[in-house]
């Protein structure tokens, strides 16, 4: 059994007071989901079995154009890393894999193996995928051929693509702007989608909730991709104007649950060659990145199991018989279903808290490590 | 007593066989709210009280630059529409007033309050109001001297409020653009907020949900026309693109609740001047207008409940301490609370139904009235 | 020879005050660039080949949600279009086509075909493209699958394509948005290129400068179609907001000349099956729309002609050397070089007029066309 | 006589090669503004009296929100920057004041002076305007009460406008997002407009172009605010998506004449209190920031003159005239106008460069103080 970072006694101790309210609240769900035909226990086992990763990087501070203000106890290497993904791991029994950026968190492959299994994040560096997000482009107009830069970028993902293993997958991830402020070379979904036909089987897009323009349907585009075999999976955050690298679900949780619901379509439905890497991907500047992780996890391990909620015959029907308003009633139905209790039982049931950012600051862990590892400077400057 | 356009015999039917479920999840959740400190039959009682308007053009089937569809048994004139409004008004009891417009409605006064009283709908022509839209503007620079034409604005508009009524309000409504492509005269909040002050008084800020460039922040604007005394009241309808005018909260719900949040707090700090009219303003075009109508009014209604619910205590205390994860969890926890039979209790104890929806189409209103009321042929034309 | 609708006498003495200042002109200006090693007739040369097709429904009055304000002297039916676009075609010699809308233009073909002979538009219905947009979408989340939509879609061009001559081609268009405001079938070019890419060799992507999301880099689309061989064509016009079908370069012309910087790099790179169609896609409001169609011309001439002014070995010099400033120097340059001789000298040359808009008006033909055809009543309805 | 850093004989080497061409583009322009009825001798006259501040970080490099790639030579301190700004100022001639960021560019203020009144660049310290932008805000839903912040906000800014000297002049910022994520306490126009309005009459907007929401009407913001009284100037850059602080004009040069269009109508109508303060605010990733500010300086100059060619009195017949196609079209015919003659002649009359980014070139000035300036490590992190 993995070592826990946080003692088993205060996590039982913060279990056992909050599991009679639990217990009433998931027993009248589990009615009134009844009444609508679900078996609550069956989406409990898929919440139990349902993971996140969680970048290695997201458990510092990040940063803006102006400066970055790291927190208190910020990790000071990978294996510090590893340790506050454990911290997360643990309570949310959420996110079972960390995912390495490579050139930030190069150290031996060995001790990270075994520190990652030291707290059950064995998959750590299991990794059968490899994620490649490119920045180039431009800031003015003609200061690139934009087909020139896009055969380099081809040329050399061929290259990349021609080493990867039988077993592997790559990711491309496109990106509307920022670094660049003209022009990305891998820009939406179109071109992400031409890469991966271009590679072949084994290359797949991914999607960053915040990586579009303006008003974009994005679950629109996650269908798209599913019904052409090539989504990867996604980069989890949520924004409200660019690529704001927000907690999942803070700004606009609808629009997670309408993701969620092609998630589940396709996994119902067994959509051809689908099985999606799933990866948060913030940047946490005035919250404890390790409660951020935490509670995003949580939100979306929430969308999932709200989607597995909807009545998918009835939700066909109205479709079939262009009966918009039950259509989009049936979708409603199941997002405002309060599915708290079942996430909480599913925690519970697997050794996580079942409030797990009160259990994290019941358990003083930001203090204790704030004291061990000494504070980073942070880094600044830019312009206005 | 008004008179009731559903028969009372097949509401009290309809709701009878969903009675017991009702009772048995609004006990659930008092409990859970019990827990939390939020006695239910005091926000129940807030339910039964709030109303928003209805538009006497809603009720009709909407149209498109390219094509107007209409659908069947559309209303031929105001007493339709006011009759229609009544069935609205009969089976959600959340919208006791039926806002007029006047170009379109002209009739006899005193035959159009006969007919507003005979449903119960007295507010209908006692309104002390005026609500001003202007969509004058420019499609091409240099077309029109924005100077110029701001100044005839309002001019004119300062006519219109020496003639009213001392005890009438006075709303101007912003549009950041259409049917002008380059220039709306009163384009945004700023000038909004400037014609109040010029005018005086009685003149308030009307919030369309849809009138604002993209990514806008509009529960931000909200809390400064209520900081200055401005916030006349809203249009509610939702959109993903423009000016869509779609059903209240079918494109981002949280939105429509982050609106009230601001509402709740400036009702219960008891901000000076506040009193803000709410209306629907929607766009039918492929749901039936009174079935839109009725959930739309259930989704203002529930935003409101929603954040009815909001701690604000806890929230005053997690601003004060920096504490944004644990202030924006405080907003989610309202949120994510189904308040579904707080609703359906306030509609059925004020001779609503249950399941409005439902009930409707229970009564056969629309194949009735598309028997009574000839087709009317759709209009059209436009470009692509 | 063509039937002249404006008298051959008024265009030659509209032209014979302007020929003076416009030989200076056109002289001074060919001393700059030969400086810049540009030979002037050469570029003049290429504008009096250049031709963009008028859309027959372009020179009616458009349309807008609220109602459509039609001008004097609307065309009554397809003949009176036929004449009005042979009035832009005779003044500016820059739309020697005229595109149809086959269920609003229903007539004889023969009668057509002879209709266009007589005003020398003889490419009227020799059109060997047939461009699908299809605005089917929803405006409801859930309201359609997103997949089975497409599949639909996607059934019924495999039917299309399959009847299609052989020397036809096929062009399909996406939009972001509008008449539906949830979800569009063809939303954006990536799936335009899906389309293109299913259907065969003789399908390609129709791009409409308005049917983008807010800050998409356009030319970067179009640079990518044509990079894969699908770039069909355009639709011409400019947008502030949405699809505001605004005339061609009136709000940004910038844009538009940076569109016209990638197809001139296409037609001097001799990118393989490279020969787009170009229309100009209007709505007109609030001008004559003869006056906006003679000046969209115009523009997409000035910007096709500004584009080879672009000096392009000195632009891959800098961009190989990665000076980022000078590059785009190079297009600024090109840009703002007034090359209004250039295109009136074209036009005088070919027997249009040296300001088309002032001869129009010289002519009175909308005072003669209004005491000819009688006044249409203007659509509307529709809600705020 | 001010200290030139670029030799006297180097820049009239440049200039002696490129005179005989300049007077003959000038003449020739100066005969067809003639016969627009404008002396281009008066146009030149305002050229040379034109001036905007350079910031003094802006001649170092920028950051991203990845990392910061400092270029060759950068400046060590704020009199290396003095003198990047002087070279500047000498070149272009357009640039004759710096502005200083107190808390970067804190040095003893005689040892500034003398510095500044070293290259001329006199006004360095005599500014009688203080700037004040507030990067506040939130990243989350109910992380901060809006009111209650911009209440700590206005009472911050009566504090320091109390201690504002009488003839001097205070300027807030407003800027939608970034480096906050959900809300910014200043967030548009509106919010800035109140700001100036409860603080006083020496209060102003200042108005950075790349501070707004996608698609709002900027110039028709800066009419508002003159025709208030409350325009306080400019940040001058450029933008596609967000904040991007690209280039002045390489974008959307329209776009920045139009807002000129809209100073060169209050400088001629006589505007009460309208004397802006105009400064460049950008941001120099890709580019040597002093070749980018030359260019930038350039450009806002040439939108000057452009707008001053607007023939002002047909501008006013046609919007009165309601001629909307010919209005549009009087602003297109002075933006297509080719002035670079004008400014060029201008540089050469107060002594400087004819062609400035040529001139810095064959000066090597960034190689000579990259010999001098030790290289500065970039500073970097951040997330993706």
């Amino acid at each position: 059994m993995s070592e826990q970072i946080i003692s088993a006694d205060l996590v039982a101790n913060h279990n056992s007071t909050r599991q009679p309210a639990l217990e009433r609240d998931y027993a009248s769900l589990g009615e009134r989901l009844d009444r609508r035909g679900i078996a609550i226990d069956a989406i409990r086992d898929k919440m139990e079995k349902f993971g996140v990763a969680i970048p290695s990087w997201g458990v510092g501070t990040g940063g803006t154009r102006f400066a970055r203000f790291p927190g208190a106890g910020e990790p000071r290497d990978i294996f510090d890393k590893i340790e506050d993904c454990a911290v997360i791991s643990q309570l949310t029994q959420a996110t079972p894999t960390v995912s390495l950026h490579i050139p930030w968190d190069k150290a031996d492959p060995n001790r990270l193996k075994q520190a990652a299994a030291r707290f059950g994040l064995g998959r750590t560096l299991g990794s059968k995928a490899l994620t490649v997000w490119i920045g180039d482009g431009s800031n003015f107009p003609g200061q690139v051929s934009f087909a020139k830069a896009f055969e380099r970028y081809l040329d050399a993902m061929r290259q990349i693509y021609a080493g990867l293993p039988d077993d592997w997958r790559l990711f491309t991830e496109h990106k509307m702007y920022e670094p660049a402020f003209y022009s990305t070379v891998v820009q939406d979904w179109g071109t992400n989608y031409i890469i991966a036909k271009e590679l072949g089987d084994k290359a797949f897009c991914l999607v960053d909730l915040g990586h579009h323009a303006p008003n974009v349907n994005i679950e629109m585009i996650v269908s798209r991709l599913i019904q052409f075999g090539k989504l990867g999976g996604f980069h989890f955050n949520d924004s409200k104007y660019g690529d704001d690298d927000l907690d999942a679900g803070s700004i606009d949780p609808y629009r997670l649950f309408l993701v969620f619901n092609e998630l589940v379509d396709a996994e119902l439905s067994g959509a051809k060659g689908f099985h999606p890497a799933h990866m948060l991907d913030q940047s946490h500047n005035v919250t404890d990145p390790i409660e951020s992780l935490m509670q995003s996890a949580v939100e979306v391990q929430r969308a999932y199991a709200q989607a597995l909620l909807v009545d998918r015959k009835a939700l066909d029907g109205f479709q079939e018989a262009n009966d918009a308003l039950m259509a989009t009633q049936t979708l409603k139905t199941a997002y405002r279903t309060d599915v708290e209790p079942i996430l909480a039982m599913a925690r519970l049931r697997t050794g996580g808290a079942i409030d797990p950012v009160a259990a994290y600051r019941e358990a003083g862990y930001r203090a204790k490590v704030a004291a061990e590892r000494p504070g980073v400077a942070g880094g600044g400057g830019g312009i206005v």
